[in-house]
């Protein structure tokens, strides 16, 4: 159950895609009959991938190699292009590090940049939101959701307040695409960033939406493909499996969704009932459908992890992105918890081949495993070491 | 007979793909056991791109999503990096878009960048570059053949040049690479840019060869993928294709590159003799093995490449990424060649499935073609409509 690491590729993505690994290998750009086929194609999934986020046209939206790249372009892109209207920036303390990083980057560069705090649900703080916006605020970043706690953010709120302002709204929709439904009119969204594999497309493409009059500078200069906006050779088959990813995610959302909400609300219930010292991550309601983020007292979820990757069982102890570093993770942290609580997190991400067997297998067996090491860890309290 | 655009994929590079793109879908950052395989795959796929230019260590190379992204990633990072040293930099007017832009759009921060220019042949001016050469120039990006024409560069005379000022060298070797041998040591490169499609790999990857003791800014930040060079979740089936092509690379590339000698040396010889007022674009000898670039005068370059589609030849009047514009190629007007002359270009670019009886077949065609578009020219001199 890690499916915040890498979802699987659907099958039905995998077959649109092999025709365009094999026979038409034309560059899209090119004029001759075997560059047509790829360039219709294109536009065709750009259409799927536009009508998934209810775009207004679906020239908004820009293929790119993959979410980290969209980020990075959204956010170097609009805060140099509106660089001569001010040179401050808004994003917040729980962000992907492809959204962190980029701002930490332009903070070198003289940019100025304000980390909002979230309160203990990870929800942005919109007090804060509104104090610390001003007329040199260029550029507001908030993911749609948090992949390590499963937080929604309130979208439409925070996108009034950051047009109140001027300012542009970039939303980091990485894991929420193809899980929640998003309307970048509705919600008010001006660039956003979304990821193929997330909704079992595959890896190496993603788009930015670019709202019909925002301008940003390129990331990636060169012959002008995708409007000029992102230069390179198109990825075609890797367009293709995201295009049919979000033809896919289109159609089946709403009725996979109101199973995952079952299954995740199942786990957490009785985790958190079945194991003492047990507490939820992220807010209890507005949350994504796959997640089921926790934690336990006394214990490391790395060594939960293990002890369930041997039982079959994949899971993740936050974003795979900093699993190669021991430090806590910095979601936790900005929600208020000590270092040793955030420690103790195991985060389950489901997904389309997850069943009620499976959660039932896991809670079954998690009881089990935190009490053999509680037993182990010098922390725990003696009434628990029985 | 147009691989300049995208050549197809080796049914054995698919095949090298397809396992990753159905099972092994962990994120290769994660520490489970499903995240293994990829992580240790992407390593053996690192090592046969190292191998096949002669790096140093397969640590040199990092992954991006395409030689666009990696010339950007070499000449924005390596002139940031470098710009406490000195603000100048050079390139050459022959270069492709995805080169050119980024110097173009350097200009705009603050740089000063030289063009050079290049002979009849394509050749670029040493003298010119020995003169440009200053102890505020960090870096020269040099071609190390050109896709238009084929010239190929004399990149170890360049790099002791630009080495005895203390600059450094990136040579983007899209169109060369799995064609001709590159030895990034024996040649004298710091930063080399390398393309999957153009040795049969698939699109959406790339590689950038960064030498030992090299130090450049990232273009993409995030989570530290790459040894944070080039942050985002790896492209893994893209990243096996792309190292199953490098083998296959390193195993053919001298045989079929002297298959493809003796086909390109036919086809401009017998072009050359059939067609009057004919000429050959490019080097003569030095040259890449598939590149058969002439011009014919009086008529358009466009025109030949349509009658050539509608008899099932693909063709190319220069490089893909310029055929939406009308303008004549930059290339072909560096070389000294008017407008006029430069409208009536034809490239043929061979490759593996191109046989000898495909090259008759258009040595017996052209003739005729030219001939009739002649005949509806109004630049065409009256003894040649005959």
């Amino acid at each position: 159950m890690d499916h915040v690491a890498g979802k699987p590729i659907d099958p039905r993505v995998t077959e649109a895609m092999i025709p365009y690994m094999k026979s038409f290998y034309g560059n899209a750009g090119s004029i001759h009959s075997y560059g047509r086929r790829p360039r219709e194609a294109i536009g065709e999934a750009r259409s799927k991938v536009a009508r998934l986020v209810k775009a207004e046209r679906k020239e908004t939206i820009t293929f790119t190699s993959g979410a980290t790249e969209s980020n990075n372009m959204a956010i170097k892109g609009a805060a140099n292009r509106n660089a001569h209207r001010g040179k401050h920036l808004i994003t917040t303390r729980i962000e992907h590090m492809s959204v962190l990083n980029p701002f930490k980057y332009l903070k070198t560069k003289g940019f100025e940049v304000t980390f909002l705090p979230v309160d203990k649900y990870g929800t942005v703080d919109i007090m804060s939101l509104h104090e610390s916006l001003t007329e040199k605020t260029t550029l507001v970043s908030v993911a749609y959701a948090n992949d390590e706690i499963g937080t929604i953010q309130p979208i439409k709120e925070i996108s009034k307040l950051v047009h109140s302002k001027g300012a542009l709204l970039h939303v980091n929709a990485t894991v929420a695409n193809g899980q929640v439904p998003i309307d970048v009119k509705e919600d008010g969204i001006d660039l956003l960033t979304l990821s193929s594999n997330d909704m079992y497309g595959p890896k190496g493409v993603g788009a930015l939406y670019v709202r019909d009059g925002v301008r940003i500078e390129p990331l990636i200069h060169g012959g002008g493909q995708e409007k000029g906006l992102r230069s390179g050779s198109e990825n075609v088959p890797g367009i293709m499996g995201f295009g049919k990813a979000a033809e896919l995610a289109n159609i089946e959302m709403k009725n996979e969704n109101s199973r995952l909400i079952i299954l995740r609300d199942k786990l957490i219930k009785d985790i958190l009932t079945s194991v003492p010292y047990s507490f939820l991550n992220g807010h209890p309601t507005k949350r994504l459908p796959d997640n089921v983020a926790v934690r336990f007292s006394f214990i490391e979820g790395e060594a939960i992890l293990l002890s369930l990757d041997s039982m079959g069982i994949a899971a993740s102890s936050g974003s795979a992105c900093t699993a190669k570093t021991l430090q806590p993770s910095h979601v936790l942290l900005a929600t208020g918890l000590k270092p040793e609580e955030a420690h103790g997190s195991l985060l389950l991400t489901m997904g389309k081949q997850n069943t009620e067997e499976e959660a039932t297998y896991i809670i079954e067996v998690i009881p089990s495993i935190v009490k053999r090491l509680r037993a182990m860890s010098p922390l725990t309290p003696k009434e628990l070491r029985e």
